[in-house]
C-alpha cells in the first residue's frame, strides 16, 4: 500500500484534476498485480474444471443439471446487472455527471471483483491441499456482492473524488469487506443471505466516513451542477428499476438450493412492493402541493430490499416481509427529507446519493429484523431438518439454538457498523480536496459539445465552452 | 370500496391536481389492508417452506433442482422486467410525461401484485385444509400477469388521470381480472398460456371503456404536450425492446414443464420476428416519402407476441407463428394509422398509447387463433399422452375432445371481451375531469429546472417556469 | 437474388432516400418467402414437441429439468438482450441517428434470425429421415449468433446506408456466415464457442469490406452530425453495459453442459474485467489532460469478451483470461486512437463504430489464443474424458491430438478472414452513394420537432425545421 500513497502524492503534487499519469499507472500496475496473484492462486473448482465428468460419477450425481452453475447462474446474471447497470445508472441523476456515474462505477467494479475473488478466496475457498483458491459460479456472485459494498460507498462521494481516489477507496473497501465478512459469517456464525449487514450497513458507513473525511465547506460553489435535469432523472430510473426488479435474485443468489432460494426471492419481492407504496405516500405528504419527488422514488423504493436481506431466507412470513418494506419506505423517505440536510449542516457529512437513507439505515433495520427472526425460530415452524439446514446448525455449531443464533446475528451487526465507521482510520491517505470542479464530467471526461442538437438556438453561443478534443 | 369513493370525493372537492391528502391516504390504508390480509391468508407452499426437504423425500424427488423455482425463476425475472421496465418505459414517449409513465406504472404495479396474490390465491391456490393461500414462484408470475392487464389499461388513459384514480383503476382491474380468469381457465376450461384473452383482450377493452368514461372534449388544449421529443422516443424504445425480447418468457412462464415451455418460447420468438418486418413495411408504405413512424415501431412490433399468446403452447408450428406475426404487424400498424383517429373523432375514445392496436385487436386475433389451433389438434400430431398433457384432458374434462375444446376457447374469448367492456359499469365513481394539465409531469411531480444543461442559452429566460421546490 | 438486384435498381433510379416502395416490397416479399420456406422445412425437435414425454421415457430421462431448454434458456435470453438492446443501443451514440441505430438494428436482426434458422438448419439440423429441419432452443441461440455477425458489419456502415441496403447486407451476410461456419466447425473441426473467429472476425471484415465498397470521399459534408451529444453517449452506455454484462452468457450459451458452460462463463467474466482497466489506462494516457474518451469506454471495454470467445471453454486458466483481456484493452484502444483515422485516410475505409478495433482485431487475437490453448492441451490438465469431451475427439476425429487441433483452429481463423474479406466480391450490386444525408434520422424517420422541450428558448425559431408529419 506504499505504492498507493506514492500515486496519491504524485497526483496531489499537480494540484489539479489531471490524472494522466496517476490513473494509467494505477490501472496498469494493479491489473498486472492481479494477473500475477491469479497465476499463483486461482484455479477452477471441481464443477468448472474438465474433471467434472469424473467428479460427477464419483459422487453419483445423475445429471449435468445438478452442477451448481444451473442453480445459480440466472441469479448471478441478475446480480451482475444490478452492479453495473443498477448502481451505475442510479447515480446518473446529476445533470452533468452521468459519464462519471456510469463510467467510474464500471471501472471500480471491474477492478473490485478481481481483488474480491482473491480476498474472499483466501478466507473462504482456499484448498489447503495445494494452496490454491478454487472458484466457481458462487465465487463470482460473492465477488459482485463485495463490489456492491464499495459502490454504495461511491454513492456518498459521487462527484467529489477523482478516479484514482475511487480506486484506492475500492482497494481498501474490498479488503475491509473480506475481513469483516469472514468475522461475521465464519467466526460469529451469523447468517446474512442478502447482506443487510455485511454489504449495506458496512458499505453505507464506510462511504459516510470517507465523505466526512473529504468534507468540503464550500461545496455550494458547485451547487449549480448539484441537481438533475429532466432526462437525467429518467436515466436514473433505469438504475432504480433494474435494482428493484432483480433484488429478489440478489437476496436469493447464494442461499440454500431449493426452498432457501425460493423463499428468499418471495420475501424480497413482497418487501419491495410494500416499500413503493409507503415511499410514495411519504413523498407526497411532505411536499408542497403533494407533488412527488424523484429523489425519493429513485432511492427509497429500494429500502425494503436492503432491509429484508438478512431475514430473506428465514421464515419471515409473507406478511412479515410486507411489514419490513412498509416501515423502510417511511424511514428512508423521511431520512431524505430531514436527515440528509441535517447531516450535511451539523455533522459535516455530504452524502450525494443519500446512501445513509438507502443503505445504512435500512441495513441496520435488516440486521435487527434478522436477529429477531432468527431468535424466534422453532422446530414447529421449520421442521427438524429445516431448522438445521436454514441456520447451518452443523459441525462446531451443531448445539446452537435459535435464541443464541439471534444474539450472534446482533453481534454481526455491530461488527459491520464498526468496520464501516472504521474506514475513518484511513484519514491520513486522503488529501485535501478542491471545492470547484465537483459534479462536472468536464474534469475527467471528453464531453461532447451539445450545440448541434438544438439547431434552433442562435449561433452566437457556439464557442462558449472550451473544448480540447 | 366505500372508502375508495370517499377518497375520490375528497380529491374532487379540491377541484385541482393536489393529491397531498388523497394519495398518501390511499397508499397507507391500502398497504395496511394488504398486510392484514396477508397475515390472515398467505403462507409459503411446500416448495418454498423449510419443510421442502421432508416433502422431497416423501415424494421421492431426487434433487433440489426439481423444485419448481428452477423451472420458472428465469422466466419470472424476465416477466418482472417486462412489467416494470417494459411497460414503464414504453410509455415514456411523451415529451413531458416520462416521470408519470415510469413512476405511476411502478406504483400501481407494486400495489397490484399484492392484491393479485390475494385475489388469484382465493380462486386458485387456497388450501382448503387450513384456509390459507399457499404461494410459490408460479403465484408471483401470475400476479405479474394480472398486473399487466391493468398496465395495459393505464396506456389508454396515460397523462389524463391522477395517481389516485390509477390506484382505483388497479383495484377494480385486478378484481375483475381474477374473476374473469377463474371463469375462463377453470369453469370454461379454456387454455391461455400467454394471456391473449385473459390479459390483453380484457386489459385492452377495460382501458378503452375507462377512457370512454373520461372523455375530454377539449383535450387539444394539451396538444402542445401530446407528442414526443427525440430522446423521449429513444427512451420508449427501451421499453419496446425489453417487452419484445422477453415476450418468449412471458408466453412460456407458466406453461407445462419440458416441451410446453420450450415450444411456447420458440413460437413467440418467431411470431415477433415476423411482426417487425410487416410493421416496417406498412409504416413506410403509408407515410409520405416512406419515412418510418416511431409510434409504429415502438408498438406494433409487439403485436405478434400478443396474438400468439393463447396458441403458443399448442402445435401452432413454426410457420403458423410466422403467419400470425405477419398478419398482426399489418393489422396493428393500420390500426394506428386509421382506427385510432377514427375512434377519437367518432367514438369519444381517446387512446393515448393506442392499446386497441397493440393489445385489444391482437388479443382477439390470439383468441381466435387459439380456438382454431385447439380445434385442429389430433393425436397424430400431439401423440396420445402429448394431447392429454397439452390440453389437460384430465379429471372432469377427461372426455373432452379437441373440437369441443375449440368451442370452449371461443367462449373464453367472449367472456374476456365482456369483462373488459363491463368496466363501463364503474361509470358513477369516475368524476368529471379537467382538460388542462394533461400529459404534464408538473401536475404530480417536482420537475427539475432544465436551463443549466444548456449553458449556451441566454440567461434572460431563467425564471420562466414557476418552481416551488 | 435477381429480385434483390431489381429492388436496388428500383431504389437507385429514384436517386434519393425515398424507400417508400422498395422497403415495404423487400419486407413483405422476403417475409412471405420465409413463411413458405418455414412451412416446407422447419419443425419442432424432440425436446420441443409434445412427443417429449414419450422420448423422455424411451431415453430413460428422469426429469423434465433435463430438457435442453433448462440448460440454455437463461443464456439464450441474455444473448437476445445483447443482440437487440446491446448492439442497438451501442450504436445510438450519434447525435441524430439513434432511431436508425436502434430501429434498423431491430429490423435486420428480426429478418436475419429467420433466414439464419433456415441456413444453419440446412447445414446442421437437417433430419435426413424426413428432410425437415428440427429446431430447439440451441437453434435460436445460433440464429442470434449468426445475426450478430451482420450487426457487427452494420457498425461499419452505420449512418451511411439505406434500410434496403441493410436488408441486402443481412441476406448475404447470413448466407456467407452459414457456409463459413459449416466449413470451420464441421469440415475443419475447429472449436469456437463464443465465435471469436466465426462471428467477430468474419463480421468485422465483412463490414469493413462493404464500407470500403461504399467509400464516400466527401463524407465530411455530414461531419456536423458525425459526433455525439451528452445524452446520446449515456444511451450508448446502456448498449455497452448490457453487452459487457451478458457476454459470459454469449460465450457459454452453446458450450457443453456442466463444466463447459461453467468454465466459459468464468473465463469471459475475468477477461472483460481486465479489459476495462487497460482501456481506461490507455484512454487517459493518450489524451490531453488525461481525460477519458467515451468512445473508448463504450467500445474497447468489450474487446476482452471477443478475444476470449474461442478459448473460453478450454483450460485457459483464470490468469490466462486476465492476460487476454489486458492485451485486448490496450490493442483496441490504440486502434481507436491511431488505426481508425489511418484507415479512413489511406485505405478508404470509413468505419463509423470502429468495428475493426472492437471485433476484427480482437477476433483474430481470439482465434490465435484459441489455437495456442488447444495445441497446449494435455490429459494431465483435462483428464482423459475431459479432453475428449472438451474437444469432441469423437467419431471421425477420435484420433485427433491437441497439437493438430491447434493447427485446425488456425486454419479456421484463416477461413473466417477470407470469408469476411470475400464480401468484396459483392461489389457490383452496391451502387454509388450520395454524400449528404448521412448520420441523419431525417432521411428515413419521422423525427419529432423538439422545440417544446425547451420552453425557455425564444419562439422565433419554431419553424426552422421542415417537417412533413
Amino acid at each position: 500500500m506504499g505504492c498507493v500513497q506514492s500515486f496519491r502524492e504524485l497526483c496531489d503534487r499537480q494540484k489539479n484534476t489531471n490524472v494522466r499519469l496517476s490513473l494509467p499507472a494505477v490501472c496498469i500496475v494493479w491489473q498486472t498485480a492481479m494477473i500475477i496473484l491469479f497465476g499463483v492462486f486461482i484455479r477452477y473448482n471441481e464443477e468448472s474444471s474438465p474433471r467434472w465428468v469424473e467428479y460427477r460419477k464419483a459422487k453419483n450425481i445423475s445429471s449435468d443439471i445438478e452442477n451448481d452453475f444451473y442453480f445459480r447462474y440466472p441469479s448471478f446474471q441478475d446480480v451482475h446487472v444490478m452492479i453495473f447497470v443498477g448502481f451505475g445508472f442510479l447515480m446518473t441523476f446529476l445533470k452533468r455527471y452521468s459519464f462519471g456515474a456510469v463510467g467510474f462505477n464500471f471501472l471500480i467494479a471491474a477492478f473490485g471483483l478481481q481483488w474480491a475473488l482473491l480476498m474472499q478466496g483466501w478466507f473462504h475457498s482456499l484448498d489447503y491441499s495445494d494452496g490454491k483458491i478454487k472458484i466457481g459460479i458462487e465465487n463470482l456472485i460473492n465477488a459482485d456482492f463485495c463490489v456492491a459494498g464499495c459502490l454504495i460507498a461511491y454513492g456518498a462521494v459521487l462527484g467529489k473524488v477523482s478516479p484514482v481516489q475511487l480506486m484506492v477507496l475500492t482497494l481498501f473497501g474490498i479488503t475491509l469487506f473480506a475481513v469483516e465478512e469472514y468475522i461475521i459469517l465464519d467466526l460469529i456464525h451469523a447468517k446474512d443471505a442478502g447482506g443487510s449487514m455485511v454489504i449495506h450497513t458496512f458499505g453505507g458507513y464506510y462511504g459516510l466516513s470517507i465523505s466526512w473525511m473529504l468534507y468540503r465547506p464550500n461545496l455550494d460553489q458547485s451547487s449549480r451542477l448539484q441537481g438533475s435535469v429532466y432526462h437525467s432523472d429518467v436515466f436514473a430510473m433505469i438504475g432504480t428499476l433494474f435494482l428493484w426488479m432483480f433484488w429478489p435474485s440478489f437476496n436469493s443468489a447464494i442461499t440454500d438450493h431449493g426452498d432457501g432460494q425460493h423463499r428468499a426471492a418471495i420475501n424480497t419481492y413482497l418487501a419491495l412492493a410494500a416499500t413503493v407504496l409507503t415511499t410514495v405516500a411519504v413523498s407526497s405528504l411532505f411536499q408542497k402541493h403533494g407533488k412527488l419527488d424523484m429523489v425519493h422514488i429513485q432511492n427509497s423504493t429500494l429500502a425494503g430490499g436492503v432491509a429484508v436481506g438478512t431475514a430473506a431466507e428465514f421464515m419471515l412470513m409473507p406478511y412479515g416481509s410486507l411489514i419490513v418494506g412498509f416501515c423502510c419506505g417511511i424511514v428512508s423517505t423521511l431520512g431524505y427529507i430531514y436527515l440528509t440536510p441535517f447531516m450535511e449542516k451539523y455533522m459535516k457529512i455530504q452524502d450525494t446519493c443519500g446512501i445513509h437513507n438507502l443503505h445504512a439505515m435500512p441495513g441496520v433495520i435488516g440486521g435487527i429484523v434478522g436477529a429477531i427472526t432468527a431468535a424466534a425460530a422453532s422446530e414447529s415452524v421449520y421442521g427438524h431438518e429445516g431448522l438445521i439446514n436454514t441456520f447451518d446448525f452443523e459441525g462446531e455449531f451443531k448445539d446452537m439454538v435459535p435464541t443464541r443464533q439471534g444474539g450472534h446475528q446482533a453481534a454481526g451487526l455491530c461488527v459491520a457498523i464498526c468496520f464501516g465507521v472504521g474506514g475513518v482510520t484511513q484519514l491520513p491517505i486522503w488529501g485535501d480536496a478542491a471545492d470547484d470542479n465537483c459534479f462536472d464530467d468536464e474534469a475527467y471526461w471528453e464531453v461532447p459539445d451539445d450545440e448541434e442538437t438544438f439547431p434552433q438556438v442562435p449561433q452566437y453561443n457556439n464557442h462558449m465552452r472550451n473544448k480540447d478534443v
